[in-house]
């Protein structure tokens, strides 16, 4: 069955593989009146270009985005928007071998066992290159949110064993890493260079917190803000962890410890912490979002490994071709992208919430002129 | 919008609050022909039914389910079942209070957001009560699940501080806690028991694993195997992280440490490792799946709390009531649940993968007698 | 895969078979703070009960409705309504016969042959009383809808060969077919007599009138109002055929003949006239929407009809049992009840159509008391 | 919310407007092992092709095809494949007018009220142009259904008042208008050149007819096969009316007239006749599915009409651009598309219906190399 496609309100469906001709997303559900060309996509699309430094992969694309479709004078029309990227510097000779065997760690093998045959070419379907579309979207979605006070802003809390020990938002474009923190964007990148130097690699830890959404987003109880986050965020290919708040150190908390108290303050409610994460049963508590993504260490290595041929011949291997060392910084722009397409969707979905919400927002269609017939 | 429906194929929707008439679930798209009785489903509801020793709460509730629709003569007929529990001993009066003020940790705050009031009573729809419409449904999808092979097992990996040091199955049932590790078990009572003295509560950690899935299952790229159980996962209330495999422990491992050897033994393909979880690029690939999910402390706790009431007053409050002190042991088979719908829904999603399958599921119709007109 | 599910927004799942323990509905996405009790729904209801005079099965059901979740204190609380209605007086002995053959004109041999097995007692499934769970929808949705100024009425427009000649709703429920036209009604009661006296049955149209709908409602391209309206009416058993506006009759006229002129008035955008029927490209264009359902016999006639049974013999049979000899009078409340699940559906699906609307709609969140952390 | 997704299995989404740069379709959800190539879905796209004789638009397009992904080596992956086709004669100087004012029988005024603007250029999304997403998409489908015996074959059944007398398929590709009747299509030939000659239009009515399709496809309750179908067909541009088997004309018939009769005839079950058009419950009975759709005559016609311009103006107009002066002979291949596009979703659908299929599907997987950990 089709898995390409993520929202319910604010549908995207991506398309595309490493080595094929273009890859691109459909976008449909976009509100109208939206303000919106390429430039506003090409400045997320650049966060995850790859071949910017050492830290990624030599592939040269300038990946950069046409808009096909949903755009008139300017403006979003209500239709779907096509965003389209074509692959330029494709080079499948690297991966002819490839065919005959299955990578660890790759998903080679249940790509054949779930399909008979896989297109090989540089992973094809399962490329870090099919996150391309959801960033595009991505971008659709941070500027709409934007225009409702809502922010989004994802970094790399970890490399390896690297972790950051302090939150410096302005450091974040700063380094090659996107860490917070510059002695620990250093340290880290000392770690990646003995990895690389060892023709091997490493994974890491991505945060992403969310300013300004109101509270009561998210949809009881299956599609909880949190669950749909989760959903978003392990979809992208090589996370395997994801925690909201306090997150797994929580289960070692005692009540009085993890709970969050309530004061008021001027008229206003607010909490003394934020164990929680900015979600309480499953919708937005109007504090900051926050949550993080384990990102496994890049399958792809050029030293040996041990594995097996598509004849059951055990082998041993040494993978060519272009990858990324660690693909942390490259993914930090994706989470955030999947993040404001989960929560710009659940803003959508909580419209018809509420009997007064759907009358306020009816009432409106008032200053339309009136129609009988 | 809707929230409380899961899964495509196998399609469930719950409906219920604590202190409600009846508790319930429908479940659409089960197979036709499936023998299934009240019993098989009981079974499974027992497992979280409530007031069986002290860690859990005092509310008795039988929790005797009723089918009242889609079986014929013992055996599902492919049309929608619908499931229900009357609850019992509703004590609302207990909880009138709480109608005035925000619990901490609690949704209470989040659902006037959203709603603009709210069914106070024993948290209504956020009741842990909820869970019974898809245990119910989970075990319906375990049932077809075994008959293909498919196995599942949850139990309590840590309580608190205190984390399993080896793997007991034959354990799991013989203690409250279904701790897979009788020193383990004893401990974390010890440790519950301080909790329970100074009115505090305590989280935990649920570890599922899943063996005999045919590799494949899955749906790239938003509906990868473990997306869909992080979004079921965290889905149940005070789920706050969820990992598969090495989880956030793979983020700090190297390329070669993390990945999994393939090689073949005897025509089979086996792993000498599962670092993976049994999942790559969202794909089962044949090992076992492991997952753990990190369950927060019960908020609700008989000690002064600082919080807010409706009319933003700064109060302090002690909750009554009936309350888990700790909910991991009954959200155990919450989690096996929830995974098996999420593994039985991919599993009859995948049956439209490939031409040669479909094909070969057709060929079938010709020991029908044949049609024309 | 499921198939008893509507709605995206405001959806509903119905379950339930003719003979089973009971009938129901679950209702999710229900907007919070509506009136609500079973009173509202039982009105409905009543217009569908069995045995109220002698053009419809003698079969004598209260279809009395509970209410079993969703509401607290008189309002709905935004999370699942659950209905039921129980059936007191299956008398499945009737229906043995009919397990060993299939009845020509019903789902009986493709039941079987798409699940293996069906329910027989009484058509199982298929059994005009699963419309029981839709009704009960639609009377929540119609409350809705008129909270908002829109209206719906349907009524017979013909049995069999006599239709009615102009419309007088006052006279809808003064006769047992609800047609809005006495000498009609008076015509069709003389013709089902003799259909009677045959042992025969008839079919007839169902017309229905929407107004007060505000203009742009629907979701283009396959998402229109009429498209979705199309497949509610279909799916309403013995529906054999949908027309909007002149139907089939536009298909002989000329562009000139068809188009409806606008033209302003008092600065309102009026139509001359309504070929349409209310929708333009798939859109509401402000006018009444008017469509028409055809539907067939009662398949169900006790008089010597040719058939197959199970083991491929030729039989003659003869249908016991309790039936209606025209359906069309008790479908009336059926189609409306489509209808204004349709419309409310893609009511609150349009409220995500533009950034001027979602800006309106969050602004009034600023009322709320405001949350920093 | 987006509207421009169809179907559940086999998931297409189209996008593009009439004077964008392009129109395409993303079918997610295609089985992988199908041999397919740009020629397979150019051979639909020529059928609706404009500009081929007097009677469809001038405007020439050559509407070439090309596949972006979801190919490999000549067989379809499994994943998304993306297809687009470029506008390439756009005239949008021809339309600047129409900016200004509402046409009669148009959705100008319609995506005004809902979006508060519209890319008039040519219709934007509304236009026919539409529609070459969904025939690249149900050439693909109906070359999936050939492949499993299942054939389509749709045709004008008639013109304005001109309707066929009988049926001889060789015929249809020989005329324009792809009347399966000779004669029909002279007369129909007649009636058209009048209509030219006073600037006007014509509507008409397209059949089509599934040959092939298995008994038991189709989901009760609310996804039907007919309810999906009505659904499909009325999303088309222009489509006021769907009727499956005797349609309209069956709600005049006595039951003893329209049932069906079943009898055996060397152990296969057949039907007497086909009143029900192959479809009994919703569900095909496996006979030959027949449908029609009213199309009604183009709005756009070289004549003065009355109208409003966007400041409320009653004005006169007279629309030039080009257009068809009929759209039902180039509407049939996309009726037949969509109508191949829903039975393949429901025969998709269908797979997961019984657990004795899933148990035979799944079997096949001990064909694979085993895999344990």
């Amino acid at each position: 069955m089709p898995g390409s496609t993520y929202g319910k309100c604010f549908k995207i469906t991506t398309w595309g593989e490493s080595h094929g001709k273009a890859i691109g997303v459909v976008i449909d559900g976009c509100p109208a009146g939206l303000t919106l060309c390429e430039e506003d996509i090409q400045i997320f699309l650049d966060r995850r270009k790859p071949g910017q430094n050492k830290y990624s992969t030599p592939r040269k694309e300038a990946d950069q985005v046409d808009i096909l479709s949903g755009i008139f004078e300017g403006k979003t029309t209500g239709t779907p928007i096509s965003c389209i990227v074509y692959n330029k510097t494709a080079r499948s000779q690297d991966y002819s071998q490839i065919a005959s065997y299955y990578r660890p760690g790759h998903a080679d093998y249940t790509f054949d066992a779930k399909y008979g045959f896989r297109d090989y070419r540089g992973g094809g379907r399962t490329s870090g290159r099919e996150t391309i579309g959801r960033v595009a979207a991505g971008a659709i979605a941070s500027k709409i949110l934007n225009e409702l006070g809502i922010r989004l802003c994802a970094y790399t809390r970890a490399i390896g064993p690297v972790e950051i020990t302090h939150l410096d938002l302005d450091e974040i474009p700063k380094n090659p890493l996107y860490m917070p923190d510059f002695q620990a964007a250093e340290q880290a990148q000392k770690y990646l260079d003995e990895k690389l130097a060892e023709h091997n690699s490493a994974g890491g830890i991505i945060e992403c917190c969310i300013t300004g959404l109101f509270p009561g987003i998210g949809e009881p109880v299956f599609d909880k803000l949190d669950a749909r986050l989760a959903q978003a965020i392990l979809s992208i290919g090589a996370v395997k962890g994801f925690e909201i708040g306090d997150g797994f150190h929580a289960a070692r908390l005692s009540g009085s410890e993890n709970n969050d108290s309530f004061y008021a303050d001027n008229g206003q409610i607010k909490k003394r912490t934020n164990h929680s994460g900015g979600v309480l049963g499953g919708l937005s508590d109007g504090s900051p979002i926050i949550f993080r993504a384990a990102v496994k260490p890049t399958p792809s290595i050029a030293r040996n490994q041990q594995t097996v041929s598509k004849n059951m011949e055990n082998i041993q291997i040494n993978i060519k071709g272009r990858h990324d060392p660690v693909i942390v910084p490259r993914a930090v722009v994706v989470v955030e992208s999947m993040a404001a397409l989960t929560v710009l969707d659940l803003l959508l979905e909580n419209m018809s919430a509420r009997m007064d919400g759907i009358k306020r927002y009816y009432q409106s269609f008032n200053e339309l002129p009136e129609f009988s017939c």
